[in-house]
């Protein structure tokens, strides 16, 4: 490793409410020579909204913006072809500044290791240049704080899930788990729904849209009149049947 | 609901890391009349140390020391019976300061409504006062991070299972998990390895001591020559086998 470059901090930025940032990723964002954020051509992403208020006027920002790839199917070799072509090559960006001596934090919202795509950059670099990865709070915990539903207790077992698995796989791992969040709901709400009507958790599944933002959204799925659901809402499976 | 009251706050104080304490923790501290945080006796526990430095000279503590029960089975009646009255007993030592019109911040490591003690009171109190929980960044997430360990991404199942369970139930769920959170290893280690073996998991599993304490301790669970391991340590099982 080369002592005079900088390090790669990938910095958790929360659920949203810049307020859920830890100390340590205010520091990071006062100390960093260079702020990098993902986000979608036209659109700066939610971590650069949540830190705006602590970007100095000096630092350099560098926006790696995703390849447009909505045509072409998540699963095909071609999509995985495309975005890790697009990795390595923020990779070279970010790393072009750490070789320069700057320290560059990249900003994840929640946090940076949970679905996150600061791991597709400290994969690329952790073996050349020091790496320091600050936790944050994660979009689910924003949520089930939002709602005041306590999640999970003692031995439950929680199942995180994404809303894109099949219908029936999504109702065995309901139906296996105590407790259980559905991420990724946008327009697989209605087999969500089927789901957990199959698996008798209908009953306490709650839904929640932009947790911890000022417009959020929290109610009973089987209170939404509607399956109209934003791709980042995710629905909370209540664990805790036991309680003392 | 008595608006002369105050408010009781669940406040996560992250992995132990005083630094990881979020913005809106820090304050709800510095706004609180009473902090109040469960423990053993003759232990403050390690939510009241990672807040030392936020305690104000005047702030009414509150210790909610847990009944001595090691010698009853958890999942014996008596031992619920003792917990539930425990909990009750604390709710009505809040419940008193909340009438008063005191704030209370409840400390709760990590997340307060994930594995918390906290949840015991909140759902005690919340339809008689006003309540707020501050989400934080859970052990798990300070682990992963101490680690530099991808835990999940895109569409990976993760399954969050304590260590407690049999040998068969560990088997089977980290068979059928993309990634997976053993809490709670403790004395469980010699059977969690045994289940990491059998799953074909043991190769990728790593363990955690302490995630982002001085004193950390990580090392793939292949390389760890014992089966010592403290009830609070971690084995995080990476999913992310189809990175791009």
């Amino acid at each position: 490793m080369n002592a005079a470059a900088g390090k790669l901090i990938g910095v958790g930025t929360g659920p949203g409410d810049p307020e859920l940032l830890t100390l340590k990723a205010v520091r990071a964002l006062s100390e960093a020579h260079v702020i990098a954020h993902f986000a979608k051509r036209g659109s700066n992403g939610n971590a650069r909204a949540t830190v705006s208020a602590y970007l100095r006027p000096e630092v350099i920002e560098l926006p790696l913006i995703y390849p447009v790839t909505t045509e072409i199917d998540r699963n095909h070799g071609d999509y995985k072809a495309a975005i890790g072509c697009f990795y390595t090559h923020a990779a070279g960006l970010v790393g072009s500044h750490l070789t320069a001596g700057r320290t560059v934090a990249v900003l994840s919202e929640g946090d940076p290791l949970f679905y996150g795509s600061y791991m597709h950059l400290h994969v690329r670099l952790a073996s050349s240049f020091r790496t320091e990865v600050i936790p944050g709070v994660t979009a689910m915990s924003g949520c089930w704080s939002e709602a005041g539903t306590p999640i999970v207790q003692g031995d439950d077992v929680l199942a995180v899930v994404p809303g894109t698995l099949s219908e029936f796989e999504l109702t065995r791992r309901l139906a296996d788990s105590d407790a259980a969040v559905i991420m990724k709901v946008g327009r697989n709400m209605p087999r969500i729904r089927r789901a957990l009507a199959a698996s008798g958790r209908l009953d306490r599944a709650i839904y929640v849209e932009r947790g911890t933002m000022p417009e959020t959204v929290s109610m009973p799925v089987s209170d939404k009149p509607d399956d109209d659901a934003p791709y980042f809402s995710i629905i909370l499976v209540p664990g805790w049947t036991g309680r003392p």
